[in-house]
C-alpha cells in the first residue's frame, strides 16, 4: 500500500495491536471470562474501524457505479426479483437468460476445475431434509435466534439487535446513572452466550416496547433460520429445507467410501440449492433467502494430511490475513503457499492445497486477484470443533465478501451422525505392520437379559457394548463378589447385572488394520456471491462513451460465446447465417443471430451489454468464394477478417480458454481496421 | 403385434369401442352429466383391462429383472434412499456418483438438444414461491385432497381412496339391498366432484372407522400436496415449494419477452427442483416427493402455430395412440408427423415438432424406440383449458410411464397472473395493414370519484377502466336521463355513479399493432422417470455369464466416458497411465483410472456395471515407442489396438457422438484378439 496512505493508517493499527496484546495477557493470565469477552469486543470494534478506513482509502473501485450496474444487469434481465409482478418477495431472485447462462458456464467450469480434474465423487442429495439429521448437526440448536413480535401488529425484532440498540441509546443518554451506563455495557458485552430466561429478564428490566410503535412486545420466541415444512400427509414428520449441501455426503458417507473401494483419502462434491430465512435479506445477492452453494468435503486420515498435489502449488502466492496479523493490526500480505504451510501458518498441506486451488479457480474465472485475499478466522471466530478456517473474501462496493470458506473441520460432522444413528462412520487404515492387541469384551446372555428387563433389554445390550477393559474388569469384581454391578443406559435408566447375565471373553489377536474417524477438510462455494463478485469486477464503461457499458467476463463464463451479425436485413446474408449458426452449434458454442435493424456498432453494443465477448459480421465481401467474415473481440474491440470456415473452431477453442486472442488469433489473420461506429 | 395375441385381445378390444359409442351417444344427445360420468367410469375400466392384457401378453421386457438391476444400482450407488442411517424418507433419493454424472450428462445433452438447438431462453428462478402466484395458477385449490385421520394414533387417509374402499366392500356385500348398492356406486361415480360438506355426510351416513384400527376418523381434513412454509420471520407470508418448475417461466413472461425485443414466438427453459407431498410414494424415482423437471414453455400467437422448421421433421415416424383409437379400443400405431398434423390428429405444427424432438431426443439418450409411444390424453382426462396434450409414455416393469408431458396449454397460464396482479401479460402483433378503429372510454372525474367513494374510490376507478363500449353507452343513457348508473366492483361492493363523475369520449384512431395473450405449448419433462427407464431399457446380462450385468447406456450420457487401466500394479505403467490420464481431463473426457488388483477382465466386469462405454488397457508392450493402448467397447466387448496419442481425441469425439466405434475406429485400428478372463 501507499506509505501515505500507511502512515493515515499507523495509528489505528497501533491501536488493534495493544488491544491484541490486552486480549492475549488476560488470556495467558487467566483471567476471568467476562473481562476477556470485553477485552474482545473492544478488539473487534478497533479492527473493524481499521477496516473502514482501509476501504475508505482505497475502495474497491472509485470509477465503480453500483447503480449503473445495476440497471444493466436488470435492462437486460441477468437477474431480478423474484415474483416481482405479486410484488416480490426480499432475499429471491430469478436468474434471466444471461445471468443462467453465465451461471451454468460457472457451475460447469467449478466441475472441470473441482471434480474432473481432482477425480471428485459429485452427488446429488435430497433438499427437504427430517429434523433428526439437522438435529445432529447442530443446525436445529446452532440456527436458533430469538425475536420477539409486537403485541398489536405482529411486527418482528431479532431480540439481540433490539436489547443492543436499547441499551446503547440508555447508556448515551446523559440522564442515566454512571450505575446504570456501566450495567447496560456489561449486558451488551455478555449477550451473545444469554439463555432465553436471561434475555427476558433484560426485556422486563429495562420494559422494551416496540421501537416502531410504542407497543408491547411478547416474551422471547426462539426463530430458527431453517424454512420448517411437515413431510408426508401425517404431519409428523417434521422437515427443513437445507442450510447447506454438506450434511447430504455425510450422511452417504459409507456409501461413497465403499465407492472408493474403502480407501482414504476420497473428496465428495454437491452443487444445489440451500435456504436460509434471514430476518432481513440486503446487499442484492449476497445476502438471500434462497441461494445456490457449490460444496467438497474431503475426507482425510486426521493423522496425515499431506498432499500428493502439493508439491505443484507451492509456488504460488496468496495474499494472506492471518489470525495474528489481525490481531497485531498489520495489512494481509502475499505469501508463498510452500511457505505458509511449513510455517504453520497454515495447517496443513490439504487445506494449503485447496486454498491455492481456490484462488486458482476464481482467478480463472474472471476475478480481480487484486481484490482477492484469503483471511483466517480468529479463534474467537471459529466453531469449536474446527481446527483452522480461511475464507477467500473478495473486495467489492460492499466491502470484503466472504464468498469462499476453506476449513478444516476435524472430525466433528462424521462423529455427531455416528453418535445420533450408532452407524460406524470410520474408514479402516492398513497399519504399518501388524499388531497383537488383547482384548477383553461381554458376552451378554441375551436369553436372561432379555427375561429380566423386557423392553428395555435393547438399552442394557446396547449399554454393555460400550464398556472399556477397565469398567468390564470392575463389572467382573462385583460380580465375583457376589454383588450385582449397576449400569446406566444411554436412556438413563438404571439396570442392575447379575452372574448369570453375562460371561467375559478374554484374548488377543492380530489386527492389520486400524479404524479412523477422517477428518474433513471443506471448501464451500457460495454461488450467488461469487456471480455477484464477478459482474462488480467485470463492469467497464467504454473509453470516450459514457453511455456504453459492459461486461468483460472471461469467454469461459460468459454465457453465449459468439454473436452473428449479418450487415443488413439483405436475404442474400441469409444462407451464410444460417449456415455459420448451425456450425457453431455443431460445436456447441452457444450463440446469437441479431439480424435486428440498427448499425453494426450499436448491435455490438447491444452484444457488449451482455457480455458476449466474440463477434462475427457476415458483409457483403464474405458472400464471395472463399467466405470470409469479420471476428471482432470485446474488450479491445480489435477485429481480424478471417475464413468463415475457421470460425466455430476458433470460437470453440477460445472459449474454453485453449487459445487466446492475443497469442493466436491476431497473429494469424489480417487485421480489419472499419471504425465502429454506433450512432 | 403378432396376430394370435390380436385375435386373444379382439373382444377386449371391442368391449372399450361399444363402451366409447356410448360415451359419444350420450355426449351428442345431452345425456344428464351423471349418466355420462358413470359411462366414462365404464369406459376407464374396460380401457384398463385391455391395457393390462396388452401388457401381459407382450411385457416390456420378458428377460428383465427388476429385482438385480435395483441391487446393482444400490450397490454401485446410482441412486439410493435418501437419510438411510436415519431411517430414511419414503419418496427422496440421492444420486450417487455414477448416478449424479448420469443425471448430469442427460441434463447437458437435453440442454444442448432444446436450448442451444433451438435459441431457447433458459432461466432459474426461486423454488420457495408465494401463495398468491400459486393460488393465481390455480395449485392451491387444484392440489387439495381430502383426507381423514384416525383420532386415536393420527394415521392419514386419502378420503376419496377410502371412502370408495368402503363402499365398494358395501356394494359387493350380500347382504346389501339393491338400493343400497346402487346408492353406493352412485356415490363413487360422483366422487370426484364433491364438497368438503357432501364428503363429511357420506363419511358419517357409513359410519366410516379407520381400516386398519377400527378406530374413529376425524371430519375431512384438507391436504395440499405442495409443501407449506413461512417466508420471512413474521410467519406471515405463507408459501410453498413450487410444485413445478412452470410458474417462475410465467411471471417472468415481460421480462423474457422484452430480452427477446417484443418478439413472438420464443420459448423458455427451465431444469430444476419440484416438490409434491405425496401421501403414498412409491416405485422407485417414478413416484417421489422430491424431482427434477425440465420445463419449455414455447409461446406463440394464438392464431399461427406453424412452426418455420417443421418440415425437417414431417417424414419421421411416431407411435401415436389417439384418443379417438383409445375409445375404440385399438392399438397405437405409426404416424408419420407430417400426416398426423396435416390431418389435424396433432393439433398444430408447432405441438408436433416438439413431439417429433422429444421423440428424437428420448432415443438418443437410450431410450428403445420399440417402448417409446405418444399417448393423447381424452377429452376427459385434458385440463379444462387445454386444446392438446399428448404424453410421451415409456414401456417399463411398472407398465406405460408418463415420462413427458406435451400439452398446448392454450393462453390459460398468462390470463390467470394477469387477471391476479393487473399487470397486462401480452405481446404486440404487427397487423398485415394498419387498421382505423372507433373507440369510447370513460374518463373519470377523480377528484369527484375520491370525494364520494373515499378508500373505495380505487376499486370504482378499476370497475369503471373495464367497460366495454356497450356498457359505457347504457351508463351514459342511465346519466342523461338523470338516473344514477348503479355498478358492482370487483371486490362485491355496489357504487352509484352520477353524471358528475364521468365523461365519455368517443373518436377513432389508427392501429399499427394488435395485443395477443400468447399461446403456450408446453412440453414438460420429468426427470428421474426417464432416468429410470433409461437404466430399465439399458440392463443386460452378459451372454453366457449370468453374474456379469452392466448398463449399455450411450456415450453421451454414460456417467464416465472411459476407464484406464494398467495391466498390474508395475511402477513402470505410472508416468504412461498419468500423462494420459492428464490428456484425457484436458479434452474433459470423465474417466477413472482404476490399477486396483484383479484381472483385466475383473475390472472390465467392475466398469461395466457402472456403464463406462470404453475401457484403455496399458500393458507391456505399450512401455514401447510409439507407445499404443488397447481400446475396448463395453456392449461389443470387441478391442482395437491404437496409438496412445490417438486416444483422448477418439474417445472424445465417441462420448459427444461424432464419430461410432463401428464406423470410424473398428475399421481404421488393428483389431485386438486377446480374450477378456474374469477368473
Amino acid at each position: 500500500m501507499d506509505p501515505k496512505l500507511e502512515e493515515i493508517l499507523a495509528p489505528l493499527r497501533l491501536s488493534v495491536k495493544e488491544q491484541g496484546d490486552v486480549v492475549r495477557d488476560l488470556k495467558t493470565s487467566g483471567a476471568p471470562e467476562l473481562d476477556i469477552k470485553r477485552a474482545v469486543a473492544e478488539l473487534k470494534s478497533r479492527k473493524k474501524i481499521l477496516e473502514d478506513k482501509e476501504l475508505a482509502l482505497c475502495p474497491a473501485d472509485a470509477t465503480f457505479d453500483r447503480t449503473r450496474m445495476e440497471d444493466l444487469l436488470k435492462r437486460r434481465f441477468f437477474y431480478d426479483q423474484s415474483f416481482a409482478i405479486y410484488g416480490g418477495i426480499t432475499g429471491q431472485y430469478d436468474f434471466g437468460p444471461m445471468g443462467c447462462a453465465t451461471k451454468n458456464n460457472f457451475l460447469q467450469a467449478w466441475r472441470r476445475h473441482f471434480v474432473l480434474e481432482e477425480g471428485m465423487l459429485e452427488v446429488d442429495c435430497s433438499i427437504l431434509t427430517p429434523e433428526t439429521v439437522l438435529k445432529a448437526s447442530g443446525h436445529v440448536d446452532r440456527f436458533a435466534d430469538f425475536m420477539v413480535k409486537d403485541v398489536k401488529n405482529g411486527e418482528c425484532f431479532r431480540l439481540d439487535h433490539l436489547i443492543k440498540a436499547h441499551l446503547e441509546k440508555v447508556a448515551a443518554d446523559k440522564k442515566s446513572s454512571p450505575e446504570l451506563k456501566a450495567e447496560c455495557e456489561t449486558i451488551v458485552i455478555k449477550l451473545d452466550g444469554m439463555t432465553e430466561e436471561e434475555l427476558r429478564n433484560v426485556l422486563r428490566r429495562f420494559d422494551m416496547k416496540s421501537p416502531i410503535t410504542g407497543n408491547d412486545l411478547t416474551d422471547p420466541i426462539e426463530f430458527n433460520l431453517m424454512f420448517a415444512t411437515q413431510i408426508g400427509p401425517s404431519g409428523l414428520i417434521k422437515g427443513f429445507l437445507r442450510p447447506e449441501t454438506a450434511q447430504g455426503i455425510f450422511v452417504n458417507f459409507k456409501r461413497l467410501l465403499e465407492f472408493n473401494q474403502g480407501k482414504l483419502p476420497f473428496a465428495a462434491a454437491q452443487i444445489g440449492s440451500a435456504f436460509r430465512n434471514e430476518i432481513s435479506p440486503r446487499s442484492g445477492l449476497i445476502r438471500v433467502r434462497e441461494f445456490q452453494m457449490a460444496e467438497i468435503e474431503h475426507f482425510v486420515d486426521p493423522s496425515n494430511k499431506a498432499h500428493p498435489k502439493f508439491g505443484s502449488l507451492q509456488d504460488l502466492e496468496l495474499v494472506c490475513y492471518s489470525a495474528c496479523d489481525q490481531m497485531e493490526g498489520k495489512a494481509a500480505k502475499a505469501v508463498r503457499l510452500g511457505d505458509a504451510v511449513a510455517t504453520k501458518l497454515i495447517a496443513n498441506e490439504t487445506l494449503g492445497y485447496f486454498l491455492g486451488r481456490i484462488h486458482q479457480f476464481l482467478v480463472k474465472i474472471g476475478i480481480d486477484p487484486n481484490r482477492l485475499r484469503f483471511r483466517q478466522h480468529m479463534a474467537n471466530e471459529m466453531a469449536h470443533y474446527a481446527c483452522d478456517c480461511w475464507d477467500a473474501e473478495i473486495k467489492t462496493s460492499y466491502g470484503w465478501v466472504e464468498c469462499v470458506g476453506c476449513a478444516d473441520r476435524s472430525c466433528f460432522d462424521l462423529q455427531q451422525h455416528s453418535k445420533a444413528t450408532n452407524v460406524r462412520l470410520v474408514a479402516e487404515k492398513l497399519l504399518p505392520a501388524p499388531k497383537t492387541v488383547d482384548f477383553v469384551e461381554v458376552i451378554p446372555q441375551k436369553a436372561v437379559v432379555g427375561k429380566v428387563f423386557k423392553k428395555e433389554a435393547k438399552d442394557v445390550l446396547d449399554a454393555l457394548s460400550t464398556f472399556s477393559g477397565e469398567r468390564i474388569a470392575a463389572m467382573e469384581a462385583d460380580l465375583q463378589n457376589g454383588t450385582a454391578h449397576k449400569i446406566t443406559c444411554a436412556s438413563g435408566k438404571e439396570a442392575e447385572i447379575t452372574k448369570d447375565m453375562i460371561q467375559v471373553k478374554r484374548g488377543s489377536k492380530t489386527l492389520h488394520v486400524e479404524e479412523v474417524v477422517p477428518g474433513v477438510i471443506e471448501p464451500s462455494f457460495g454461488v450467488g456471491r461469487i456471480l455477484y463478485s464477478l459482474f462488480e469486477h467485470n463492469f467497464r464503461t467504454r473509453e470516450g462513451d459514457e453511455q456504453r457499458t459492459y461486461f468483460s467476463l472471461p469467454p469461459i463464463v460468459a454465457p453465449l460465446k459468439c454473436s452473428v451479425l449479418p450487415l443488413s436485413g439483405n436475404a442474400e446474408f441469409v444462407p451464410l447465417v444460417t449456415k455459420l449458426s448451425a456450425e457453431l452449434t455443431r460445436c456447441d458454442v452457444s450463440h446469437k443471430v441479431d439480424d435486428s435493424a440498427g448499425s453494426i456498432g450499436k448491435r455490438y453494443a447491444r452484444t457488449d451489454e451482455i457480455a458476449i465477448p466474440f463477434g462475427v459480421t457476415v458483409d457483403f465481401d464474405s458472400l464471395a468464394e472463399p467466405h470470409t467474415a469479420t471476428l471482432r473481440e470485446r474488450d479491445s474491440m480489435t477485429q481480424v477478417r478471417c475464413p468463415v470456415d475457421d470460425i466455430p473452431h476458433l470460437i470453440r477453442d477460445l472459449s474454453l480458454g485453449k487459445i487466446t486472442w492475443q497469442n493466436e488469433v491476431q497473429p494469424k489473420y489480417p487485421k480489419f481496421e472499419q471504425q465502429e461506429a454506433t450512432k
